[in-house]
């Protein structure tokens, strides 16, 4: 009983069309190597290998495999493509889940959506199901560039896009959309980074290493050599709690919006909801994801000057932070959107805080949608 | 090097009197049993004991000792008494530093202050220094109420104390004041609750579970009965941790407010200011205070009915919640002032968030002050 399962919940409550299309995944089942890396929890998605690939800090990928979804078709002059990236602990399933669909925005009726799982984060090539020579613990450091060179790579390679209308991501998926407005300025036509900065902060930075260390600090961990998954149940149910602390805003918990989704008290949604979601997966590409969280920062395309960076973004960005996120503020996130040209100040009001990205709160994707179309209809 | 190196240099920064008035303490000197819970450390104080002590989740205290301070004296009919209560990891030491003095609200040239060291908190009885039947893990659990009972049998049996001109405490220390308020209406005149809740919220009690589970993790604990306090130097460091992570705001942070009190960075802020306060503290100790911060409740004087607990205050009651506390959160506090017959809502704001009650924003204390002198004004 994972996420899946209680994603599922949710939606059945918000909305039964989506509650309709996770269930027809379960008719796909396939056999797969990972109890929780798989097409049954992760819904469908091709492996598409864009060869050996070589990483900002050093270190080679031997083919590195990106698992890509995608939705729509790309029309003659493959000029309606829309690219949307993931986020720490999430993969293209719940992004295709909660934001793609006739309904919204981003609709594949009108656009080519192409979702890309980040390295390491589980499907993509990651840790557990990496080349020997770098398998496990011995997985190499990735940066939040090397995502976007490789995705770069794929989309203009693989797909011969020529140019992207819109790049959208939350929270580790803004990082990588800010890094795409700042890296190929002349391929985005348009960005929607959703509760994510351009550089990340210091605070931030501290609050990814207490999750870190839920897990490091585990005996059972064996510097990443664990004997099971299940053997690093409680550390994994300990980095679930900070998340608990840090990924709601205590208002959601004050006015127990948590019951909306079936549970009695936050102690029972604590455990039931949020520990059962992290339960199940890899501390190594946590890990992974986790080290390239704390070092996004599009500065580094400039020599350290943030304000050079965001300066040559030619981008129509939206900002869209949440305003009761506890990590990624609105503050960090209005310093940032002042030093980009042609950007709009977007929050998004919710009492979730930052999980609010999972959806759960109904007005919350009705204000994405929103967003995105007014951003999307910009003659550009 | 432990944290009173580092509230003093905070304090030569921001006040040189306490400055001066924090080294005389190393002139008094004396040799202690306990590394970190000293007279070196934590100025002086005199050890009362109000007798054995029945808790009210059972069991007894055998020869219940609290640590007082007491700064100025009483009048001839002993109407001039004030209550300072502590929180959290603090003691009556960073009370008297930060908040009591001639040049403060609370000025003992007029007031007798008397400062009285929570149950387990290190200098009261603890687990530390405890009877062999109740030493180390053995502790039995502390609720709020035990403090406030043991406090008021000893400001009226041993100092035969009338009545309070006012209670104040921040974090813990107001969840004790407000308990002070409910148990006890008629013997406190004024009550200034700082930074906390009359009742816990469910997102704070998550937040100080995972508090106790860095501790409670660690291999090193041996549940309770650890080889010594350097052997969960990690486990403190980690708990440390959450602090840099909760006890700040964000834009504290960003900000990079911490330069002033002479840190070059976040990082080294964290470790070298908020690691070192926590590493010497004695785990049990922090276990006690955190299992009764996480159930402080006034409505246990009314079966659960907050509402008529927080009705029966008959103090003239100031709310004083932080405005960027990550975890006391305005609208909470906001909801409870509004049940307080008698009473004003007087936010302070700061970027510090939480841990500001250390007074490391010189404006932090001119706020409380001015709310203080104002509360105290009031003829009743």
């Amino acid at each position: 009983m994972h996420f899946s399962f209680f994603i599922l919940t949710v939606f059945i409550t918000i909305n039964e069309d989506i509650a309709i299309s996770s269930f027809q995944f379960t008719k796909k089942r396939k056999a797969m190597p990972h109890n929780y890396y798989n097409r049954e929890n992760h819904g469908d998605y091709e492996i598409i290998s864009i060869g050996d690939f070589t990483l900002a800090e050093g270190g080679v990928i031997p083919n590195l495999e990106l698992a890509v979804r995608k939705i729509g078709e790309l029309n003659a002059d493959k000029s309606n493509a829309i690219f949307v990236t993931t986020w720490f602990s999430g993969t293209t399933k719940i992004m295709e889940d909660v934001y793609v669909g006739k309904e919204h925005a981003l609709n594949p009726e009108k656009y080519c959506i192409i979702l890309v799982n980040q390295i390491g984060n589980g499907l993509s090539t990651s840790p557990w199901n990496a080349d020997e020579s770098i398998k496990g613990p011995k997985f190499p450091k990735v940066r939040i560039e090397d995502d976007v060179k490789a995705q770069y790579k794929l989309l203009t390679e693989h797909f011969g896009i020529p140019y992207l209308q819109l790049v959208v991501g939350g929270s580790m998926g803004a990082q990588q959309t800010f890094e795409w407005t700042v890296r190929y300025p002349d391929y985005v036509k348009r960005a929607a980074p959703i509760a994510g900065y351009a550089k990340n902060s210091e605070h931030d930075f501290i609050f990814t290493r207490t999750l870190i260390d839920t897990i490091l600090i585990d005996p059972a961990f064996k510097d990443g050599n664990y004997d099971s998954i299940d053997s690093m149940k409680t550390a994994l149910s300990r980095h679930a709690d900070i998340w608990n602390v840090m990924g709601y805003h205590p208002e959601m918990y004050r006015q127990e919006a948590y019951k909306a989704l079936g549970f009695d008290n936050a102690d029972d949604f604590s455990k039931q909801f949020t520990w059962k979601y992290f339960e199940p997966m890899d501390p190594n590409t946590l890990l992974t994801c986790a080290w390239k969280w704390q070092r996004g920062d599009v500065s580094r395309n400039t020599n350290g000057d943030l304000s050079a960076a965001l300066g040559r973004v030619k981008a129509k960005l939206f900002s869209m932070p949440i305003e009761t996120d506890m990590f990624f503020k609105l503050e960090d996130c209005k310093s940032e959107q002042e030093l980009i040209p042609n950007s709009e100040w977007r929050p998004i009001k919710t009492i979730w805080g930052h999980l609010a990205l999972f959806g759960m709160d109904p007005n919350y994707i009705v204000q994405i949608d929103k967003n995105l179309n007014e951003l999307l209809a910009y003659d550009l």
